[in-house]
């Protein structure tokens, strides 16, 4: 089969590997649909993250099953089925809890920008749809199993509440999710952070009700503007670095909560401001699995349409030109088809 | 009127000083019934916090009220009143948000190791009982003013709930008090770190269901013990110091909380450990005024005693011998009768 390769920064390659095999009975194998270019494949691939040697990329993946090994009775060969990046058994402690992405078996994925892929845990990991989706419906399916679920996370980890303001911090895919989830959630008001007018357009589009294109402290300033002073309900971090996180703490309101999953690089927070502003706070990789029924059925029903963010489609072989123009800033975000 | 002076570390002195006036509207002067020492009291007269120029101490009061300003209509001379070390008008956006120690008007209050304290915003900081209670009441009507609204509002920031396991780190006054709403809260389980056998025994009594005297990641190993190798639901951070709050986060399970009331003293979070560890945090001032009416019932009712924390009762012109008698641990908190 062919897939991507990460060998040095900007150095994405597409090339002939070995056809994934099942290894552990638990493990199935699909052939991929669609997959696509995350925002956090762009760490490495810009050089802020070190790449000790060249390996597959790719986390993000909708297809059809093609084998499944002797234990995984959940779904079978020739179903469509929509994963996470992070594998889950949904049967350990963190599982029951709800936190899948901290399953005690846990693999992220990471070999997705290819035609076939072997998924650890299939039986947690994997849900089916009813039945083979219409293609229109693929990039929403392909969303969900990442960008939309990570959104849906932060909107939820930043507690917003029917009625209440939200503030999203980041305009990329899952910043942009983000904005559909608050609005799902029921937030009446919803304040984007976005100086770029294709993704504006698109939060306006999916539920925003007011851009701010200053950052920083003049954007929180100018987030105060809009709530009585105090800050906002809730604040979705999306971005990861410590300028983002420094403006999400400061737009929640005292008591309001920020939700972040942009992976922090170099973010410390400081405990004692962090007390004084009473905000609560709470992170991490998204549980996907455990929005995955709702999220598909939200996205089968067409209440919610996040492949709308994929505004760059491209065979898989061009995945090094999906990489750069995500990279430049040309695309938002990109599909692949195998 | 008389009352305690703090002049550098460990020098607190008990001296005459101009008895407290009106001096806004909104004001109220009360006659002292009781005070204490507060474990945040130590930071200073332990010389970890600097002391600029002398200054009077005491942020917790219960008192009749003397005097009120001419805004003042909720409470009346000769009430029993109960207030907060905080003030709150409990008008404004944060007050209206519940966040009463966030108030837009608020002071800290700083005077009330005294006979007469003046209690700005009177209106919305105190709560006034029924009617005068025992005196044997006192104590654990002092206790709601600071210490048991504070445990209190770490439990809820911890969302325990009922069912769940709760760890308290500190096993001061604070900590017990933490006991206290965990139990209150209907936690099933509470680990209670502690090695001093006094505050065990106490912290038995409040409910605990296990101590654990290991400290570090050796604690946190043996919390790990006893909750399915995965850690705690719930757990309160009663002390403030980065080995606490260290603990405190490494003792909750994924997708656990961490309420954090100790005042933080060179606190650093680390946003990526933070993150993968999708544990939730909140601290801050605990918003007490919010929670004065139900804690004041469950109080007289009965149904808690949170006063048992005082363990040496002096009167007040023996406030510096208070003051070494919790430095030297030999007390878990004092209370000072004027």
């Amino acid at each position: 089969m062919r897939g991507a390769v990460i060998y040095a920064p900007r150095d994405v390659r597409f090339e002939n590997l070995d056809d994934p095999k099942i290894l552990q009975p638990t493990d199935a194998v699909i052939r991929t649909a669609a997959t696509c270019v995350c925002g956090s494949d762009l760490w490495p691939y810009r050089g802020l993250e070190p790449i000790d040697e060249a390996h597959p990329m790719g986390h993000e993946y909708v297809g059809f099953v093609e084998e499944v090994g002797s234990e995984v009775t959940s779904v079978e060969p020739g179903q469509f089925v929509v994963g996470s990046f992070a594998t889950s058994d949904n049967t350990c402690a963190n599982c029951r809890n709800g936190w899948q992405s901290n399953c005690l078996n846990r693999e992220f994925m990471s070999t997705c920008q290819a035609d076939y892929v072997r998924i650890p845990q299939a039986q947690g990991t994997l849900v089916a749809t009813d039945e083979v989706p219409d293609e229109e419906f693929w990039p929403s399916l392909l969303a969900v199993s990442d960008v939309m679920g990570t959104g849906w996370y932060a909107a939820l980890a930043a507690e917003v509440k029917p009625g209440s303001t939200a503030v999203v911090v980041g305009d990329g895919a899952v910043g942009l999710c983000g904005v559909i989830a608050a609005k799902e959630l029921g937030a009446e008001r919803i304040i984007v952070m976005s100086r770029h007018e294709p993704r504006q357009r698109l939060a306006r589009e999916f539920g925003a009700t007011d851009i701010i294109t200053e950052r920083g402290e003049e954007g929180v300033a100018r987030v105060k503007d809009l709530t009585d002073g105090i800050g906002a309900d809730a604040v979705l971090e999306c971005v990861g670095t410590a300028q983002a996180m420094q403006q999400a703490l400061h737009a929640a309101r005292p008591g309001g909560n920020v939700g972040f999953v942009g992976v922090p690089h170099e973010v410390a927070i400081d405990g004692q401001e962090l007390f004084f502003s009473h905000v609560g706070l709470r992170g991490g990789p998204a549980p996907v699995r455990r929005y995955l029924p709702d999220l598909i059925e939200r996205v089968m029903t067409g209440r919610i349409d996040p492949g709308k963010v994929f505004d760059l489609v491209l065979p898989l072989e061009q995945v090094a030109e999906g990489y750069r123009a995500m990279d430049e800033r040309r695309a938002i975000k990109t599909l692949l088809k195998p």
